[in-house]
């Protein structure tokens, strides 16, 4: 048996702070058509793929803000990405800065939607791990103030039955968390989305900076076998207004192998046909039903902090 | 800063089915004294470290099932353990199959224990995922009888002050659930001692044998990383009783960097020091008070087995 669903990991370089939407959208459209030259079901962009990664900076002016924020998806700038992909019969994962009206009230999220291969949209998801500070920090060379201009995401992990299987998706610092992987599996998840934005530089941790590539791929690498998922993890990559960030966008299959990565800090794609049916075994050799002993997992949902003992 | 540990992992080769605890024991006497001169404070010795691993066989005669549990740590036959132990002035971790009583009721648990420098016991464990099956599987070249032969350990995950820092223990299989290592982390855990004994063969899973070493690290160095812990894991090797098993007994640090592993599937001594102040930097980055949102994880500790959408 098998289940191929092919994908594109369609890495994004730099995105200038005064480049247009409308100019990114067409280099992710070139990458589309390259896309479905090698037969791709699926295309994944990255987190806040539209422009700049803006929460390296400080911001102040409410309105200089919300302009990095998408209030509709797709809107103006994006319908050419969704017609073109629909007009290819590809899907495709987008990370996106979304600016929401509910209940009367502003909202910010970093979100991303799925989309199917018609156009429509499958799935839509808000970061639930947001890294980073709320104040500024003046000794930084650069800032991460997601914790200042986003909410953190107020709904649960979410699958979707997409694609011939079960579809997930987590948001860049999501996938350092263990429990963003569980979320997903319990929820069936075969296939898991990561769009991320990573400096390879830690102001408050420098010593930790020769290993980001690592780690990065560590963590997905676990998150993939323990939990018996593909995961598909791409990167907007490359020295993007000062700031460095890391690449190696990764396919790594329910082996927790990684069967494709980038080799550049461009906008690059790397292409693997998955087979969906490959995590079964996993999810056999794991059996969660019979083996998780959650009469023990109690804490892990009721104590946030650690409290060692007296 | 620092808060250096040095640990001996030993390694232990095959123990034939036939050899008196007596003489493992005069075995791990002289890991004990290797050990001692280079300067440890601190010795793991594997999972059921006194004996040939028998969940691999069948076995239905009560009292031979029985003959392969210890009813007292220390007995007799490893008192001497313990004595030397406290002679050099060294700490040890030491796997067993405990046979107890309890509220008149025979009980048989996988546990470990973690003795002080002073010969005085500190914490004890009894294994929480026990692999393997109930029934005989007459088509395997050998048996994984854990479930039959055990109960599941029956205490949550513990740590405790010892060597200077904050201990916790996990035996062979519960290395491959993030939870262990996760709830571990909530006490505090800044060093995690793991016994195991893991065959290179999967009877049910036979295409997976080939990446056995690769996802034995994998759990250990992401769980290590993801919880800013210290992991010292320890090998019963080699070929016992016709069953082939793994070695790669490893140190590993909080960054998920590997700093010694063995070379061999013998009797076999790796020793590191290892700073447990290394931990803190990770526990500040990850600063889980802040950043674990708990109001998400509640499947986790509610849900045993997956439920994919409909």
């Amino acid at each position: 048996m098998s289940r191929i669903v092919t994908i594109g990991a369609a890495q994004s370089g730099p995105i200038l702070r005064e480049e247009s939407r409308s100019a990114v959208v067409e280099r992710q459209i070139q990458q589309l058509r390259e896309a479905h030259r090698q037969g791709c079901d699926l295309v994944v962009f990255p987190e806040v793929a539209l422009t700049a990664f803006f929460p390296h900076w400080w911001i102040e002016d409410e309105a200089e803000l919300d302009a990095w924020f998408e209030r509709e998806m797709p809107g103006p700038e994006t319908q050419p990405l969704f017609d073109e992909a629909a007009r290819l019969g590809i899907g495709f994962h987008l990370g996106y800065a979304e600016l929401t009206f509910e209940g009367g009230k502003k909202r910010r999220f970093n979100s991303a939607i799925l989309v199917g291969k018609d156009g429509q949209k499958i799935g839509h998801f808000r970061k639930i791990h947001l890294p980073g500070h709320v104040e500024y920090r003046p000794d930084n060379p650069f800032q991460n103030l997601e914790k200042r201009y986003f909410e953190f995401g107020d709904r649960p992990f979410e699958t979707w039955r997409a694609f011939g299987g079960v579809v997930g998706i987590q948001i860049c610092n999501d996938r350092r968390w263990s429990e963003s992987y569980r979320l997903l599996a319990l929820k069936g998840a075969e296939l898991v989305l990561i769009g991320y934005n990573t400096p390879d530089h830690i102001p408050e941790h420098p010593h930790m900076d020769r290993l980001t590539n690592f780690q990065h791929q560590l963590c997905m690498q676990s998150g993939a076998y323990q939990n018996a998922c593909w995961i598909v993890a791409v990167a907007k990559a490359g020295i993007e207004e000062g700031v460095s960030m890391i690449g190696l966008s990764s396919i790594i299959a329910p082996s927790g192998e990684i069967v494709a990565q980038t080799k550049t800090l461009g906008d690059e794609l790397i292409v693997h046909a998955c087979d969906l049916d490959d995590s079964k075994a996993y999810q056999e050799l794991f059996e969660f039903g019979t083996n998780r002993r959650i009469q023990h997992y109690g804490p892990i949902a009721t104590q946030a902090a650690a409290v060692p003992p007296p």
